[in-house]
């Protein structure tokens, strides 16, 4: 079995020097950048858009997760895709168009994903997953870092990984919200093989980075 | 007369160091900092949300001059407050109560600012001007950097200039959009005593922030 | 001139028992019943609807002068026309065509008013003055009762009592909103012809309706 | 077991007198007093906001079982909280967020339930079964009283009760909608332990009330 | 077993000269008219309403299989069985009141139907059945014609027939977009017994639809 | 002075043939193709998108006269153009930027036209007129065609010929709404130099059309 991967989000970095930021967790071990997209309407948050997302771009060479909680979210693939997105992911409950999403996001050459906030059903993946890459499990309720681990997602989780190994493809299911080194285990136990951490990466300051990220792995 | 007050917008600096950019455009003689923030709804871009403000706040000690470019405005007024807004202005058009939306701004401690975009008629401010401390003129269509400066936009300053003027009150008029040092006096000269600056502030780098300011106070 | 018209507004009163205000209100002299209808779009707040008016209807034969907080609003003018309106108001905001509204309205024989938002210009009725019978004034912004009257909304009503007169036709203006015995006269020589009024007519019970209504005629 | 709980709706009850009504209902033997809040978007009607049930609220010590037909529906649960609610319901289709709500209602220390429309899955309610005190199944579109039971949600009643029971938790069953004493006891058979009951509770007028409830429980 | 139905678009007609088009595809052999109806919100494609199909009418005795895209839904069914349609099929996402929606096309005395988007988990059925004579199954994102056939649906399409099969009821099951003479014995063999062909039916012109709609059957 | 052009609305020809009445308008005088596109939204109909006016576009070479009664329009103004529009309109209420919108038909190289509502003030062009190719006064409000224009509007109608005289720029004043042969030359002498004619064109059928588009020239 290939090792998790770790996506520090920098939604709980230094806003006012993310190029830096990224630096230091690219060379501290961080496996992907998670970029966490907020408009205000999908959620009561309002974070970051393309335009931050593309002068990040030049810092690092390592994967950009983007997370979009917008909605619509049609009409901004394209320009998070020419910011340098690798990876596109998005909710369902965007529009009532998922599959026509996830095809463009495929058009545009991204990996593309799909977001099951705490409440969403499973079912919601059944139609898609030739189109997916990357199934992300929130563990919290979307819009703010900071929040604590919801358990009932565990057996979400491993349902998820179940449904992922019957379909014989190579998707990867990723975990965010409250995860941190007391609960990375057993979210890798239920099936993870990517968690999202945001205050657990960054808790410390830069020092600290490169053993949050360990602990993370469970080294 | 006082002289005329240069507002840096932060969409033309570097995303990845603002904090660096914040206090080297301090440096360079900044009067405001321009923060135009923007939620892919009221305008198709998605800029940045409180979280960046308040990540910025301790990098200079010049007024922060917020534009909120999103719709609803009234659930996001208090977040951009306590990140560190010292002016927050709005649209008549992110709702039907423009009223209210200023008086909540003043109850929370902050200057309060009505914003025209170019097809805006000017009468949208008859009736709040004792709420209001800034009048900012569009003259672009917000969303984007880097636009052309609309002429037609001049007589309109005019106009405004005249009505504040006839009010007798202490209201800022401010401009935003394409301007440049070409034409930064007729801005002037029409009636404006705010430019926000954003292509002609930062282009040259660094190094050009004092000169690139000083030559939109005509200097 | 004919005397100033007091409504009382409902939303003042005890929602347990509103028959029985109503009637208490009814032989204390009030001229008009007002009803505040909220749905929580167009105003942060929800009051009533068609099924209270109507229920409502049978205890007074007084004048129900309904102001719509709504929007859309279209779709709710036969329910409330039917539950026993009177006067059906409306807000230009709650849609792009207030002409049809109005037309609608007075299709369905009932009086139709246009209600200003405190920063609402007054050109907003210069074409449909033909339609209108009632102007309403909003001298707080709407949403909540116990609000403070807004001075600056005075010149407004005079403004409009000039444009009122001018037209020749028969509209009552009405003012809403912080309104009281404080400040009545000066409403009233401002302009208005009729006066809502819900703290200031339910305040001290039952038995000071009378009073309460008396003061703010200025008898 | 049990026995069944009823809830008599005011939407049926006289709006002019809501508070001697539900002192009425009190009397004749109501467990829970049920409110249903409709915004005129959710539904195609608007009934009552919080300033009715806080005016309620000193009418009985019953249980307010607050059905909330509004959409969004985040931005007014701490006002119906505070009005005295006890239980406050809300659907999945109200927004993204249903976890959210139901979390935001539990720290209001309140009882939350999730309601099921006519056409929605029973899997909308598999990952929030641990913040869930109440299930309650429309058997009428909502929006109005007096429709007919749609006999259809039988089976997913009982669908229902199976996955609660499954759960171990204690969490009530309710059914609202054209429910009478003709199908009362179906609908406890299939599972229900609590019945909403508009006009089968209030028909007849006051004299009738504790035997039209004793009805429903089958006495 | 019944023969299949072959439904052509008028998506992929002449709109110079519908009224010749349906006299043509009637002619050759056509079942049913299928009416592809876009607003502009649900997809991004506005096409044909009421005012058109009302004009098409008298031209066919054949069934209008209309299908609407377009949210809100509800506004608008009288208008179009007013216009003509025989059945009506509408999407769960267009409202959170498909049960409704369903009963109020039965009670205008149409056929009802019930549409899938590729993405859409096939759930959404479930509780409807008894109202539904129509499942339609998207095999393309709706919003446009000429778009190729997405395998992933013929699995959907064999669990719903399932489904209907183990219902009792004469539902028909029908499939929508890219369906071609090289696929069509594979969808019908999946389940379907009735096909939506736009470009399948018209290309080649009036001279081909008969050949063309034969080999969709096979023959 | 030159002659008033008529532009007969397709909302009244027979939509089974469109491309033969067009011919049949195109020969009896007509000088533009008024083309009305309503998404069900905007107003509360639906008739004809892009692909029905790219259909058409062979069948004249006069003008087409866009009418876009669409909300929001910014997504639709490139199809539009592609399929063969010449002078695209749109409505102040569409959308905040309505001079992006303006900007943006330009940019498409087509002519750009405003339309008021008949309760719509004036002064929306007021900061918008170096863009606008026509101002269109809409004499009846738009959804349906039929209905009796409104005697209001023309001192608004004279007001506008005032404001474009005192312009300076070549700009159209078209009326649409109600006009016929009995009110034409009152409109006309009100300021109009276009007029829109849906019945007043299409009544009595095609070998009236001729005589009925004289009529309105008053010829």
């Amino acid at each position: 079995m290939s090792a998790v991967r770790i996506a520090p989000s920098i939604l709980s970095a230094d806003f006012a020097r993310l190029g830096e930021e990224i630096r230091a967790i690219d060379a501290a071990g961080a496996d992907w950048i998670h970029v966490d997209v907020m408009d205000g309407h999908f959620v009561p948050n309002i974070t970051i858009g393309p335009g931050v997302v593309k002068a990040l771009r030049k810092h690092t060479a390592k994967p950009f997760d983007v997370h979009l909680m917008i909605a619509p979210v049609d009409p901004f693939l394209q320009a998070f895709a020419e910011a340098g997105a690798d990876c596109i992911s998005v909710h369902p409950e965007s529009g009532p168009h998922l599959h026509r999403t996830l095809q463009t996001i495929k058009a545009l050459g991204k990996r593309a994903g799909v977001v099951l906030n705490p409440g969403t059903p499973v079912d919601v993946i059944d139609h898609v997953m030739d189109l997916v890459d990357l199934v992300l499990v929130m563990s919290v309720n979307p819009g703010f870092g900071g929040q604590k681990f919801i358990e009932s997602q565990l057996p979400k989780i491993t349902e998820l990984r179940r449904r992922i190994d019957a379909s014989g493809r190579a998707i990867d299911l990723e975990v965010d919200g409250g995860v941190d080194r007391s609960n990375a285990a057993r979210v890798i136990a239920a099936g993870a093989d990517a968690l999202v951490a945001g205050t657990a990466t960054f808790e410390g300051g830069p020092s600290r980075y490169a053993d949050n990220i360990a602990a993370l792995r469970g080294l």
